[in-house]
């Protein structure tokens, strides 16, 4: 059979990809005798391509039996892709020979390029100008290659991968080391792979080529993303967007600490944070995991099938054991998951079942399961709550068949995990058959809580991008030059945002003028779009009352340079929020939500999202703050009104999004207070202003 | 063979528990011929005891050919042990009768006691009952029951234990069900056993009493703990403690999250904080992980080494493939792990072995490995500053043995912790080979991470318990009645805790001297035992400078009742901390520190320690705050004096474990000043003024 003929990849090739992934032909250059070679070692792993009717060349100019050239090669047979197993310093004549032969894609596994810092920038950079003039598509290089188990296709020179069977998940990894480690991961845990890619350097083919060539993959059923580092925001969030519509995407980002040196010694240094291509790829619809165990987990059970959407699924947990129960709720929990009790209905299905020692209201305690474990999945599956079933059993095959359980549950539709523990074949094999009675499976409580918390988010994601509209800001227009505190609230006031009420004071008269007006207490500040930070210089007095204190303070600021004032009237006490909208170097517009204060600021605790972005979707990110108790009712203080906020933060959002002029725009404080947020307040950085400094 | 001869377990049974764990013969009570009954799953099961030549015997009067009784069985032969496979209620009867014939453990496996609630509870304290009269050992109800391999000893009723193979671990778990579970993840891991055992409900036999049996077993090189509840605390610290001095333990606690309804249909309700029972686990040489998966990394890497004590243990990392290597670095950063610079001799050997291309710095990227990666293995673990060697490579045979080369690097005597990527027998054949050889084995970079965390927090635990001096404070006496803010800032004057300045003042003509005095600006408060909470009946006034904003001060606090007054110095600005000893209802006196401010509170960002503790340990407690940044010359802040911040903690904690009278003691806030610490306020209560309200 040839696995490359077109009729029997039916992939919709936007991308150009189908020459690399699904080529007609391959030739290995730079081929060889030597087994201890990378050509040798691709040969043999490219031997069950040819096996399959793959037309595989091998060439190598010095050896009589194999071809001389690319060209040689291509007479004889279609190539379509070119395995490169040169020294760094030959690649880039072979991959324009490759080129010019007509070859459409080709792979560099080998290193010595930008990673390596010196001569190896240079070949780099002259492998993407060929790419650039010849349209060739370039896999690498510094990359253990790729794997496409459906077609017996094993362009890898890492023992083993033969071995990892065909199915529906694709892994698309940064590193061809993490690409080969998942691979067999996913492989242990019973499960097939429709595409396995390292990317490498990344000179040409990134990550949004492989995911927008999978979109259209009839064979993958879940993505498996890892991610080091993003050359193309935009383009990133585009792919997995549209992607995820279809096809689920869990995704491991590395950095999350400090590993800055090694990294760019890998490939390039890392061009944005952890937390923010965190959140644009959750945005994007993408599951975030914390590890590769969770990956495995997560990809694993999405393969199998997606929850309904909704906001906030619920899960039905059973056990058969109590003590795993517990690692499984109290790991659920710590997920936000909702177990929400069981319907009167459910329950009494439940309590019909089992004997009345046990719990049950959710989770089920089944106590020993025995032939009643299926009805009982199936009835907790069945409550109108439950959009998840979560479970685990120790393998009692005396007890219980876990396999028929599982089918009666699967009766209701919704997704189903088990954790089965036990050691030896007969537990594997029960496993497998769990997997292919479409149960998602897990070894142990935490397998099933990664599993679960990965098809709620899931859920979550795909709720959300259904109500997406996206606020945007096209009547305002942001004006050149500085702006002062008063330009930059009302600005607030145009976009709806809360601000207190304000004098602005050219004189001490006037500022005395205002106090009369505002009544005390009132703040009094330095005015001056030149100076950011006023606390800094002494340019704040607050709590002003009376006509001497406002003269101490008026005193005091002209001391620091005050020529203008501002006079407002206090808010009421509450809770201090930041808010902001910013410019990230990779991703582009995107809003943040802090608490205020310096524990907070010292904790980092923020929250993050692309810009422009619903309102809806900005009332979220309040539940993502570790400090988030303090915004609801916090010792009897204001409960915020997450759509109120949520409003806040997208207008922000969405006026950076459509004012190319706008740098920055931050409100610090927001404050929480009985009557809503106001803000205490702004800076608003024009482009223009920002004096040419880079954007942050 | 039999395996119960005293001269084959060498165990010096201080606990009592070795007719439970090594009987010389078994009876089961409650035996059937029915094959889906307890008692015929149990006689499958300990078919492997009778066969090696322990007396196995059968006990049903209602059949003929079994004992009719226990005592009849003991005639037969000895009976150490008996099984009871009754239903709950006829248990308490067979409990005695078993007691009475002179068996001397037992273990009820059946559910239906104080968990199910109602007559179970009357259940459940006749055995304690029957325990107490009679001596006799008994480990439940409601657990699945123990195995021990190295005996051939199998006493549950679940499927598959005979399969665990005999080995250096011992799981003492909470549940029946984690302890099947973990024993399994355990074998599949490569792992043998010593002992695994389900403690259920605990009525007599708890963790304790399995810890200090495992101290005198020479099987067990490692144990595996998990944790619902803690019944007694100063019995488990205490076993944890003098066992972790020959043998490490790993705690596994369950209940970060709200459990509770669940948790309490278990075993009963969890008695005190997550976070108490983890800080004394690990305060008495605990190593602490957060899932079942980093318990078995952890204690499978232990049972074959511990890392040499120290301060700060040093990790050498060697990767054969960049991207898994950043994720282990990534995950080891997180677990706060030092990395160190390789000395220059080291970074001179390994650059002979390796191509320029690489990062040698630590983490050392091979590249693909070839014969050298052994060497290089050598050289990074003989580096002076390494402690724990962390590798991982793909399983490349054609291109390395792993095996040989880790060898190589064991010759240095310092744990090696090797990550092996593959799939297949072959691969798994690897991992054991490696484990055989001495070397600690995970199959994905996280293992990697989470074995060498624990060998790192194991070397830090024993290095603190070698330097351990606990304060105490023996010469100070607690008066009894309440403290007002005075009195008991005197106490911390005494304790050598720093205070500011302060008058008290029964007049206002005394307030007014005291602020010539002191000078301004002031503090004035109300002075008052009763009043716990000044601030938030206006008792505090701030900032006070001049006389007539004194007298303000003065009405109102008069007007809130205020007869005594408390004028102080201010302090100067800086970071507030919050720190105190009281009293744990399960562990006794403990010692929390925090930061100030309710954004901490709301994050319950506290570190908790078992009182008394020394110096160097207190000094530890801030590294464990989330917010710890805020003590390090945050913004150009003032630094913490880590030791000046442990003696006050320590003296605290000395006071409350030494005198009886004291119910608990706070300072909040403790300022951090440039100058140094310094108490703003401070609440004690005596037992006799905490009006016999139960300690918190």
């Amino acid at each position: 059979m040839n696995p490359a003929a077109s009729t029997e990849s039916p992939v919709l090739d936007h991308t150009g990809l189908a020459p690399l992934f699904a080529p007609r032909g391959i030739a290995i250059v730079g081929a060889s005798r030597s087994p201890e070679k990378l050509g040798a070692a691709m040969a043999r792993s490219l031997r069950g391509f040819a096996d399959r009717g793959g037309h595989l060349a091998l060439v190598n100019a010095r050896d009589a039996d194999m071809y001389d050239s690319v060209r040689a090669a291509a007479a004889a047979g279609p190539v379509e892709l070119a395995m490169i197993c040169v020294p760094a310093p030959a690649c880039p004549q072979i991959l324009a020979e490759a080129a010019a032969a007509g070859v459409r894609a080709a792979v560099i596994c080998g290193g010595g390029f930008a990673e390596a810092g010196g001569d190896g920038v240079v070949l780099q950079r002259e492998l993407a100008e060929i790419v650039g003039h010849t349209g060739i598509r370039l896999l690498g290089p510094n990359t253990s290659g790729f794997l496409v188990p459906p077609a017996g296709l094993t362009a890898s020179f890492v023992p083993g991968v033969a071995q990892v069977p065909a199915g529906r998940i694709a892994v698309v990894a940064a590193s061809g080391g993490v690409n080969h480690a998942l691979a067999f991961l996913l492989t242990e845990a019973g499960h097939g792979l429709s595409l396995a890619v390292g990317l490498g350097n990344g000179v040409d083919v990134t990550a949004p080529d492989v995911l927008d060539y999978l979109a259209n993959d009839p064979h993958t059923a879940a993505v498996a993303l890892h991610v080091e580092s993003v050359a193309d925001g935009p383009k990133l969030v585009r792919a997995v967007r549209a992607l995820t519509v279809r096809t689920p995407v869990v995704a491991l980002v590395v950095g999350r600490h400090d590993i800055g040196a090694f990294a760019a010694s890998h490939t390039g240094a890392l061009a944005t944070s952890w937390r923010t291509t965190r959140a644009a790829l959750a945005q994007a619809g993408a599951v975030l995991v914390e590890d590769e165990r969770e990956l495995i987990d997560a990809v694993g059970a999405l393969a199998i099938g997606r929850a309904r959407p909704g906001p906030d699924p619920g899960v039905g947990v059973v056990t058969a054991q109590a003590g795993p129960g517990l690692l499984l709720l109290d790991d659920l929990r710590g997920r936000r998951a909702d177990v929400p009790e069981l319907s009167p209905a459910t329950r009494s299905a439940v309590s019909a079942l089992l004997p009345p020692l046990t719990f049950q209201r959710n989770p089920v305690d089944t106590g020993r399961p025995g032939p009643e474990f299926g009805r009982v999945l199936a009835a907790v599956a069945g409550d109108p709550g439950v959009s998840v079933l979560a479970g685990y059993a120790l393998h009692e095959p005396d007890a219980v068949d876990l396999v028929a359980a599982a089918r009666q549950a699967r009766g209701t539709g919704i997704p189903l995990v088990l954790g089965v523990g036990g050691t030896g074949p007969q537990v594997t094999g029960v496993r497998r058959a769990l997997l292919q009675a479409g149960v998602a499976v897990a070894i142990d409580p935490r397998g099933v809580a990664a599993a679960t918390g990965a098809l709620l988010a899931d859920a979550r994601a795909r709720h959300r991008a259904s109500v997406l509209d996206p606020v945007t800001s096209t009547d305002l227009l942001i004006d050149a030059g500085r702006y002062d505190e008063n330009e930059a609230k009302g600005l607030l006031d145009r976009l709806g945002i809360a601000t207190t009420r304000r004098r602005v004071c050219p004189d001490r008269a006037s500022a005395h003028r205002a106090l009369d007006e505002l009544g005390g207490p009132v703040a009094v500040k330095v005015l001056d779009a030149a100076v950011l930070h006023k606390t800094e210089i002494g340019g704040v007095h607050l709590g002003v009352r009376r006509g001497p204190d406002l003269d101490t303070a008026l005193d005091a600021l002209e001391s620091v340079g005050a020529r203008r004032f501002l006079v407002e009237a206090m808010a009421p006490a509450g809770v201090d929020l930041v808010i902001g909208a910013r410019r990230d170097p990779v991703f582009g517009p995107i809003v943040l939500l802090g608490l205020g204060g310096t524990t907070a600021e010292a904790l980092a605790d923020v929250c993050v999202r692309l810009a422009p972005l619903a309102v809806s979707e900005a009332a979220t990110m309040s539940d993502e703050l570790a400090g988030r108790a303090l915004l609801d009712g916090w010792r009897g203080g204001p409960r915020v009104d997450r759509l109120e906020l949520g409003r806040a933060i997208a207008a922000l959002g969405g006026l950076l999004a459509t004012q190319p002029g706008l740098a920055e725009i931050e409100v610090n404080p927001l404050r929480l207070t009985a009557a809503g947020l106001v803000a205490l307040d702004a800076v608003v950085l024009t482009r223009e202003a920002n004096d040419g400094q880079p954007d942050r």
